[in-house]
């Protein structure tokens, strides 16, 4: 595996990966790898020739008050799984190469943005949309692969794709949970054992509203009195946002119709955690 | 020549020559050429395998009270001289196949488009940066060519492709003008006999700046106070901006060092019309 750090060197490789007829594969990630991410490289490692994963915890992502300086980092250990996948480069570009002086160009994605994550966090995926863009740019990927655990962020890559023309396919590969439910997250390392416990509630709200649904519940009302119910079964959690929404303009529905999406985004503690889950009617 | 109106033809097409090693040329217009659009595609057919002039009268660029309507079109004799000029593809997309239903992104260079006509045109930056963006990506070029005619156009453009790390050159090209020293430009057309002498005071104004710093002048207060002289000659001419800028940030400046650019604006009649001179001290 190579590590490469400077952006136009992963170019130059990217360029001639391409001009020898290759498929690449870019798995964008903030380090730290959980088995999320690894199931999104072996994902890669199937469908590409040459598996590009990006190592960058952009800052233009996260707010002022927000947990940049603090976001866990273990390059070593994430370079051994990363090579133990096959990844034949890990692209980590330093945040000076990436946001040179005179830096100025931004892009939005401005509908699919505005509620849930996008209400709390109003200049998160401004920054989101900005580097993913720069990735794509430099690692020129025919497939990209992201995770449904980052839900609003997928829907908004895959919008930037569409209306930008780029000629490449933008994956969203299934969340991967603990035994007991949780979504895996490099943010769940901020939970002491009390708040571990407490995080089920996200799983717990998300089956029950699964189940509802495929009983044959379609009625928003009825579906988030009991998802509000299990959410706010410890006193320490504060709900942040709790959505029913159309899956792919993520717009707030009043009623389920063959398919929504529950998005989820709760503190606990210092701690902020999303989740999401598809409600499907049943097809019985 | 082919004329292709489908954005994922285009691109398609794009694909198998790049898949093929060739090398791109893109002159993106909004047709009805003169002698300056022809002298892009002269340049494009040069340094490319394969020069494709796109042709869109793309929306977004033009504000609520402009003229987008009425600006001139006359696809016939543009495919002829494009054609006469031996280009490869003339692109002419629908505004709709650009901006399909649920259409939601765009591009933004903030600060080299703040000043000069960004100033005057709120939102027209973004619409050219937005539409030159999907341009690139479905023509894929590895050059891109652009008149100095529209030098903020030129610059944003630049900045653009550097922030966003595409993999192309930006090439701009000198203005055309005509014989009596008016620079080229579709615009033109709308001028009667009289505003058609008028116009003459951009490049009076220009030719003055030029020699009063080749001939050692350097501080912005003399050389602007000539050139609004010239610019103010005629009662029925309407100063939009006059600005001694910074060539690469065109940020104001207050003293010419080396070289600067006079970028002029000015309304007559009904029309609005820009032009701009490189200042050079002489160097003898």
């Amino acid at each position: 595996m190579e590590i490469i750090r400077n952006p136009q060197d992963m170019q130059d490789q990217a360029l001639k990966w391409r001009a020898a007829g290759q498929r690449i594969v870019l798995v964008p990630t903030m380090g730290f790898f959980h088995q999320g991410h690894l199931s999104l490289m072996e994902y890669g490692r199937k469908v590409g020739d040459c598996l590009v994963v990006s190592l960058f915890v952009n800052p233009t992502q996260f707010g002022p008050q927000e947990d940049l300086a603090q976001y866990p980092r273990d390059f070593d250990r994430d370079c051994e799984l990363a090579q133990q996948i096959g990844v034949d480069v890990l692209f980590v570009p330093e945040a000076e190469s990436m946001y040179p002086p005179g830096y100025q160009t931004y892009v939005t994605v401005e509908e699919v943005t505005q509620g849930l994550c996008g209400a709390c966090r109003p200049t998160h995926f401004r920054g989101v949309t900005t580097v993913v863009l720069k990735l794509f740019n430099l690692v020129q990927p025919q497939i990209a692969v992201f995770g449904e655990k980052d839900y609003q962020q997928l829907i908004t890559i895959q919008r930037l794709v569409v209306d930008l023309n780029l000629p490449l396919a933008v994956v969203g590969r299934p969340i991967v949970r603990e035994a007991d439910g949780l979504a895996m997250s490099s943010r769940n390392l901020y939970l002491n054992p009390t708040e571990r416990q407490t995080a089920l509630c996200l799983y717990r709200a998300g089956q029950a509203a699964q189940k509802l649904v495929a009983g044959g519940e379609v009625a928003r009302e009825r579906i988030m009195a009991v998802v509000q119910q299990l959410l706010n079964h410890s006193p320490e959690t504060i709900i942040d946002y709790m959505a029913l929404v159309d899956p792919s303009t993520l717009a707030e529905i009043d009623t389920v119709r063959g398919a929504a999406r529950l998005a989820l985004a709760v503190r606990i503690g210092q701690t902020r955690l999303i989740d999401n889950f598809l409600l499907e009617e049943s097809r019985s």
